[in-house]
């Protein structure tokens, strides 16, 4: 057992977040989750409505008894989802964690602080960090350059962006981005963070609704298997290396990409198709650089014992005979 | 103290090591740097002739009686220097580690072996570590994007790079790249590594023979101020952000940058002018992520010890106490 700031204030038993991932964070990902005594988050916007995710929340609680979260990522677009309904949603059920991401989380934090909701604000630079802290949240998650999904455009890798942030957040802070075991968790907690968020490392499991196919490619690719595409939209992602993201990015390179250029390649490659017929090659599909350290297909329990367990180890004994 | 594989093997007092810097590898850095306890390497290539090194090393056994070492980087060129001369004079100086970079060392290792000089060989990549570890090396410096100047062209950070190197180098390892303080060196050992190397962070010292100008922009200026330039040129570096790197970033970000067009930008701007003039805006320097860590300018002696001190009380007591 490892005890820190973060499950202390959130109330959880391991230091571990599976963060929100889109399609991925359904009820099937996160009951296992929380059962392991981690903490999940459901993905609000995975679900088409905000009745379907009042529906997926009770779905999950019927497969767990124990505390999982919501994701809430705002994002701007020119129709957006009803977000003011979701959160409503969240409070309803009766959720008490939320993980917020993506814009300022300011408009939705009175009807969370109001209801007794905890927020996890999850970002990718210690300015936002701050603000966020400054506004009120309840903990933060920091998202270095390792982590799929979107890295934000500075490339600050959590060895930097870690310590930098625990110079001035106060409040609880997860790690995120590149963790997959107890060396990165060890590592976490001593760079300043009170625990690790992972979410490739989840999607390679066995309980992770994706299909079979791609868990296997996982344990295969190494830390290079990954490309940043989009960076020329400054909408940067970090997605698994295959033939179309390679092409991505030799459009890109070219420094003439027009949005259309990019968009047209993408369109009908998305993550969706990968994860239901599992053709891993011709999809778009987000992974992070922990690829490199991702070489078997556990359950969600064995993942997190042995996460923390090694990371015990570690300030017991590999850290502590350093100790002259 | 800490004791670890590497300051067993190579016989120094602390888990520390400044790495070869061209211009700032001189006897003014390496002698403090040894007086403090920590593995510092002059740069032999700074040094213009294999005589002049041979009294660089003279130099410096002068300021210390402390062990150190020498750094011989090879890289391609058309007409290389003389690197079985600048060899030879590191043997007879009687120098009993060396650390090695860029190209294979292979050619340079029987020399070596036979004198009893133990090789450290710095590289970016696992399979580099790898294949260094299979020609007989004595230690390999790992060195991820975060750090100053070559971080290879696969942008993997420590967290990853740390870890999947240790996952098959058996012999002792130091890891480079985003190192300042005692929260990086405790992260490293539960990483996997067993020391740490730092180069920008020993820039900002009282006795680093760099202009003051310099020491101080580097307090000012934070883990977004770097640049990552000759990415066009497949041999990528990262240095400070100033109107010269982010003129080289813009021009190959148009796709269409000639190596001419580069050399053209950045002749007349090299690393001496800067310290020579201390004028951080017009010329190229080398800085690495850890800037954002960087804030004071100690000595030597106070750097080291703080750090060493810093992480012992980590391993003690904010790691020791997470074990509930």
């Amino acid at each position: 057992m490892l005890k820190t700031r973060f499950t202390e204030t959130f109330g959880i038993k391991h230091p571990v977040v599976q963060g929100g991932m889109q399609w991925v964070g359904t009820a099937e990902m996160v009951a296992p989750v929380a059962n392991a005594g981690a903490l999940g988050f459901l993905t609000a916007l995975t679900q088409p409505t905000p009745e379907a995710l009042t529906k997926e929340i009770a779905r999950c609680r019927e497969m767990t008894d124990q505390p999982f979260g919501v994701n809430l990522t705002i994002l701007p677009a020119l129709t957006p989802p009803p977000y003011e309904e979701y959160r409503q949603a969240i409070i309803e059920a009766g959720i008490k964690i939320v993980e917020t991401a993506g814009q300022n989380p300011a408009p939705h934090l009175p009807s969370f602080k109001e209801a007794g909701v905890k927020v996890l604000h999850k970002c990718t630079s210690v300015r936002h960090g701050v603000k966020a802290q400054s506004i009120g949240v309840d903990g933060i998650s920091i998202d270095g350059f390792e982590c799929a999904g979107h890295p934000g455009e500075d490339d600050i890798p959590g060895l930097i962006l870690i310590p930098a942030a625990a110079n001035q957040i106060t409040i609880p802070m997860v790690a995120s981005g590149g963790f997959g075991d107890g060396r990165g968790l060890a590592a976490a907690l001593a760079l300043g963070a009170d625990g690790i968020n992972m979410g490739t490392r989840f999607m390679c499991t066995q309980e992770s609704p994706i299909h079979e196919n791609v868990k296997k490619a996982m344990v295969e690719m190494d830390e290079r298997s990954t490309n940043l595409i989009f960076r020329t939209l400054h909408n940067t992602a970090r997605v698994a290396r295959n033939s179309v993201s390679d092409e991505v990015v030799g459009i890109e390179a070219k420094g003439d990409a027009s949005i259309d250029d990019v968009r047209h390649l993408v369109a009908g490659a998305r993550g969706r198709i990968v994860f239901e017929d599992g053709d891993t090659e011709h999809g778009i599909w987000s992974a992070g650089m922990v690829l490199g350290l991702i070489n078997d297909i556990p359950t969600v329990e064995e993942l997190v014992t042995r996460i923390v367990a090694e990371a015990e180890e570690l300030i017991k004994g590999r850290l502590a005979n350093c100790l002259a």
